[in-house]
C-alpha cells in the first residue's frame, strides 16, 4: 500500500476517488439536443481518469449535475488544460458562470440503462421502466446513440398497446401539465403529412366563438413546409409566455400559440431529434407523442384527424382503423375523450403551401371570400362540428350546421381578429400577401384530368423554395384532383426569396412535377365518406 | 423571374444551385468515428443554404468529397464566417490544406438510405443492399444516428443466416484483403468474454514452430482488460507496417501483431464505435465481425473458441450450438474451413488479468516454469492441436501430442523469442515483471470451496485498476474454482499505478469480490469435455 491520503480542492485529477476539478468554459458550439463536453488531450485530468473520446462524463457544480459525451480537443483556443468546455445547451443546464469550478468524473450509466437493454433484447417493459427511460431522456442523460437505440427498439410493432400507454403516461409525467380548471377543454390534431392542411386556424375561432375553451398549442414544422405555429406567426406573435397565454385564453376562450415554451412532454422534443433524421414515425411513437402533448396541455376532448391517401402517412382504411384503435385504447386509459375522424388525404388541402400562402387561404375562408378554397372550408367545418358536439347542449349531428353558421355570420372572423390582436398582430393583408419575389410556373404536359397530386413531392418543392424558414416562399396550386387541364395550363406557381432556393425547387420540379394527368377514372377512390 | 445568372468563384453562398464556397479550417476536436463540420451561425452560407444544426452537409475539394454532421458555432475563434471547420478525422479524409477553398452543400442522403429504411421496416435485405450499406459505413457517410439505427435494426434475430453471410461478404469487400500465397493459412479466434485468455500467444509459436503459416493479427481491448495486442505489446512492438509484417511472416511463419494498420474490414471498426457503448453483441454481428476480419486477413483455416459459463458471453450448450451453426453456415459459404471448439468459460484463464500479468503467465508456460498456470497451458495445447490437424500430414487426434512436444522441448519458446526479436523486443523479464506499485489484497470471508468467479466483475476490477491503458495494472488471482480456502485466505491481489485507479478498483471490490465461497457441489457443472 502506497497511496496519498491528501484531499485536494485544487484543480487537477482527483485522489482517492475524489472527482477531478476543472474550470468551466462555455464552448459556443450548438450540438442540438446532445450535451457535449470538451477536454484538452494534454489535460492531466483526462490522462489520469482514463477517459476516452465519446465516453460519458458527469459534471457537477452548485448542486447541479449533468451528463455529457466527451470530445477530446487539441486546441487550447477551444479549451485549455485545466478547463472543461461545455456545448451551449449543456452549459445552460448547469446554471453556472464561465470559470466556475466544476468536478468531472466518469459517469455512472443512466439508471434506465438496464431497462433499455431489456428492450433491445426484445423484452416487454413495465410502466416503471418507461418512467425511468423517459425521465433520463427528458433530462438529457441519453447520448444520441442511446436515444437512437431506444427509438429503433420501440419502432414498428415492438411496443404492444399497453406499453404505448405506459410510454405516453411516462412522457406526460416527465414535464409540466396545464390545468385550465374547466371540465371541457377541446382540441384538435392531425397526424400530419398533408400540405396546406391549416384547419386549426379555422376550427379554433369557430369553437371559441361558440364559447368552448380551446387553448390550441401547436408545433412548428419538423419535416413539413409549415406547421400551424409557422403559419399563425404570419398573422400574430406565437411565442408567448405561459402566463400571457393563460390571460388570452381566459379572455377569448381560445388561442393559437407555439407550445414550445410550456415544457409539455419534453422527452418528445428530444426523441424527435433522432426520429426526424431517420424519418421514423411508427404508430406507437406517434400515439405517445401526440397524446402526451395533448393531455399535458390539459385537453379533455380531442378530435383527431387521420387523412388517408396514396401519398399520405396512412395509405389504406385497414391501416387507419388499426391506428385509430391504438389511439382510442391509450386515450381511454388516460381519460381523454377522443373522437377520431378519418379524412380525405389524397392531395394537399387548400391552394397555398407555405406560411404566407396558407395564411392567405385561412383568412379568405374566415372572410367568406369567393376565392377561398372550398376543401379547406368544408374540412374545417366538419372538424369544428365534431368538436362542438362535445358540448352536452349540442345535439348529435347538429355540430356542422352550428359551425357553418358561426363562420358564415362573421363571428369566427371576429373571434380570430380578437385572438390575433391579443397575441400581437403582425398586420397581414390577405388581399395583398407578400409572396417571394422570385417565382416560376409549372404547366401541364398534355391534356386530361388531374388524377394524382403527390403530397410528399409538393411538400419537398415548397421546402426547397424556402418554406417554412422563408415565410413568403412556397407553392400556390392552381389545379386540384379531378380538374380538367389542357396542354400548357398552369398547374402551380413556386415562390422563393433566394436564387439558390429557387434553383433547388426548380430542380425538384424538373425531376417530377408531382402531378399526374390522366383520365377521370384514374382519380383515386375517395376512401372516406364524411 | 428575377434571378442572377452570374457564376461566382468568390467565397460565399452559391447562386443558381452552385455549391457555396468556404475556406477550410482544421478544428482540433476528436469526434471519434463521426465526421463533424463546424460553421459560424452568422456565416452567409449557413443562412442562405437553410442548413440546420445536425443536418448533413457534403464538402468537396480536389476531387475528394466527404459527408459530415453540421454543428453551428457562435465563436469566431473556432470557426469564423467564411470558414468551414472540420473535426480531425474528417479533415484528414479530405486530404487538403488549411485555408483551401471547399464547396459545401446540403448532402444528398447516402445511397444506402433506402436499404436502411427497408431494414428498419423489418424487411429482408439482399447482398447488394448490404454492399451499399457497408460501403457507406466504411466511407464514414453514416451519422452516429444512422449507424445506431443499422446496428439496432440488425440486432437479435433480425438477420437470418443468409443475411449474415451477405453482411460478412460486404464487410470483406469494403476493405483490403491479404494474400499470403499459400493454400494453408491457419488462425485461431475466441469470441471473447474470458479474462486472462491469452492462448493466441502460445498457439502461434507452437503452430509456427511446426512450420504452418500463422500470421496472427489481433485487436486491442474494446471492453476487456487486455486484448492479445495489448499483452503482446508488453513483450514486443505490435504496430508494424504491413510490409514489415509480411517479411516477418515470411521468415518466421508467424507473427503476433495489431491488425489495425491493414484496413481489414474497416466497417467493423465503425460499427464497434456504437456497439460498444450499447454493449450490443448479437450473434449475427459477432459472426460478421469475426469472419470478415479473418477472411480479409487471408486465413484458410480457423479454429474458433466459444467458451461457456455462467458469466461467459454464451451461457448454455444449446446457445453455443446455435452460435456454432451460424458461424459454420457463413464460413462454409465463404470458403473458410472452420473448426469450432466449445470450451470451459466458467472462470478466468490463468492467474493474471491485465497486460503485464498475462504476459508473465504466457512466458512461464513457454518456459515450462512450474509456476505456469496449468489451465492456460492445457487450453493452448488443445487449440494448437486442433490447428495442427489442419496439416494434411497430421493424423486426426495426434495434434495435441505434437503441440505438447513442441512446447515441452522448448521449440515454442525459441519461436516466440524469434518473433519477439523480429517485431522489436521490449526486454520484458517474466521472472521480475514490473507490476503497479499500488496494490491491495482481497481475502476470503469464511471457509469453503471457491464455487464461482464472475468473469465480468473481475474484468471490471482490472479495468478500474487501469488495464489495459496502464499495462502494469490488473488482478492476480491466487485461488481458482474448486480450491479450498480458509477464512482470511488470499483470493487475489489488485495492482494499480494511480491512486484514483486503485480507489475505483477498491470500491468495485467492496461492492462484490466476484468470488463465491461455497461447497464443493456448488461448483458449476463443466459443460464441456474437451
Amino acid at each position: 500500500m502506497n497511496e496519498s491520503d491528501a484531499k485536494t480542492s485544487a484543480l487537477g485529477p482527483g485522489k482517492n476517488g475524489q472527482p477531478s476539478r476543472l474550470a468551466l468554459r462555455r464552448v459556443l458550439i450548438d450540438t442540438y439536443h446532445e450535451n457535449v463536453a470538451y477536454m484538452h488531450r494534454d489535460c492531466e485530468v483526462y490522462r489520469a481518469e482514463g477517459f476516452k473520446a465519446l465516453s460519458k462524463v458527469e459534471i457537477r457544480t452548485n448542486g447541479h449535475s449533468i451528463l455529457a459525451t466527451l470530445n477530446v480537443v487539441d486546441d487550447a483556443a477551444i479549451v485549455a488544460c485545466g478547463e472543461l468546455g461545455l456545448s451551449k445547451a449543456a452549459f445552460a443546464q448547469l446554471e453556472a458562470e464561465d470559470g466556475h469550478t466544476v468536478t468531472v468524473a466518469q459517469a455512472e450509466a443512466p439508471v434506465s440503462m438496464g431497462a433499455l437493454h431489456r428492450k433491445l433484447g426484445g423484452e416487454r417493459l413495465r410502466l416503471d421502466d418507461f418512467r425511468a427511460i423517459v425521465r433520463d431522456i427528458s433530462t438529457h442523460q441519453y447520448s444520441k446513440i442511446e436515444l437512437t437505440a431506444f427509438v429503433v427498439a420501440t419502432n414498428r410493432d415492438e411496443l404492444d398497446r399497453e406499453e404505448v400507454q405506459f410510454l405516453t403516461e411516462a412522457m406526460i409525467e416527465a414535464g409540466s401539465r396545464l390545468d385550465w380548471r374547466e371540465s371541457l377543454v377541446v382540441d384538435k390534431h392531425c397526424i400530419g403529412g398533408i400540405p396546406g392542411n391549416r384547419t386549426s386556424m379555422l376550427v379554433v375561432p369557430i369553437v371559441a366563438a361558440h364559447g368552448m375553451l380551446c387553448p390550441k398549442t401547436s408545433s412548428r414544422a419538423i419535416t413539413s413546409p409549415a406547421g400551424t405555429a409557422d403559419t399563425m406567426e404570419v398573422l400574430a406573435d406565437v411565442e408567448l409566455p405561459i402566463e400571457r397565454l393563460r390571460e388570452i385564453v381566459h379572455t377569448h376562450r381560445g388561442c393559437l400559440a407555439w407550445g414550445g415554451t410550456a415544457n409539455l412532454s419534453p422527452a418528445d422534443d428530444v426523441l424527435i431529434s433522432v426520429e426526424r433524421p431517420l424519418a421514423l414515425d411508427s404508430p406507437g411513437q406517434m400515439v405517445a407523442s401526440i397524446l402526451s402533448k395533448k393531455i399535458a396541455a390539459g385537453s379533455s376532448h380531442l378530435v383527431l384527424d387521420i387523412p388517408i391517401g396514396p401519398s399520405a402517412k396512412v395509405r389504406s382504411m385497414p391501416e387507419a382503423q388499426r391506428l385509430r384503435r391504438l389511439f382510442e385504447y391509450v386515450a381511454r386509459h388516460l381519460k381523454l375523450t377522443l373522437d377520431v375522424v378519418i379524412t380525405d388525404g389524397r392531395q394537399p388541402i387548400g391552394f397555398g403551401i407555405g406560411p404566407v400562402l396558407e395564411a392567405r387561404d385561412v383568412m379568405r375562408v374566415l372572410e367568406n371570400d369567393p376565392r377561398a378554397p372550398m376543401d379547406l372550408r368544408q374540412k374545417a367545418l366538419r372538424l369544428a362540428g365534431r368538436m362542438l358536439e362535445a358540448d352536452p347542449d349540442v345535439r348529435g349531428g347538429d355540430g356542422f350546421a352550428i359551425a357553418r353558421d358561426i363562420l358564415d355570420s362573421g363571428r369566427a372572423l371576429a373571434k380570430m381578429n380578437d385572438i390575433i390582436a391579443a397575441q400581437g398582430s403582425r398586420n397581414f393583408d390577405p388581399n395583398h400577401p407578400t409572396l417571394g419575389a422570385l417565382s416560376f410556373e409549372v404547366r401541364a404536359h398534355g391534356a386530361g384530368v388531374v388524377s394524382g397530386i403527390d403530397n410528399h413531392h409538393l411538400a419537398h418543392i415548397a421546402r426547397f423554395a424556402g418554406a417554412p424558414k422563408v415565410k413568403e416562399a412556397g407553392v400556390d396550386l392552381c389545379a386540384k384532383l379531378g380538374d380538367e387541364v389542357k396542354d400548357g395550363d398552369l398547374l402551380y406557381r413556386v415562390h422563393a426569396s433566394y436564387p439558390s432556393d429557387l434553383e433547388f425547387a426548380r430542380q425538384a420540379c424538373a425531376r417530377s412535377s408531382g402531378y399526374r394527368i390522366g383520365r377521370a377514372e384514374d382519380v383515386p377512390h375517395v376512401f372516406v365518406e364524411f
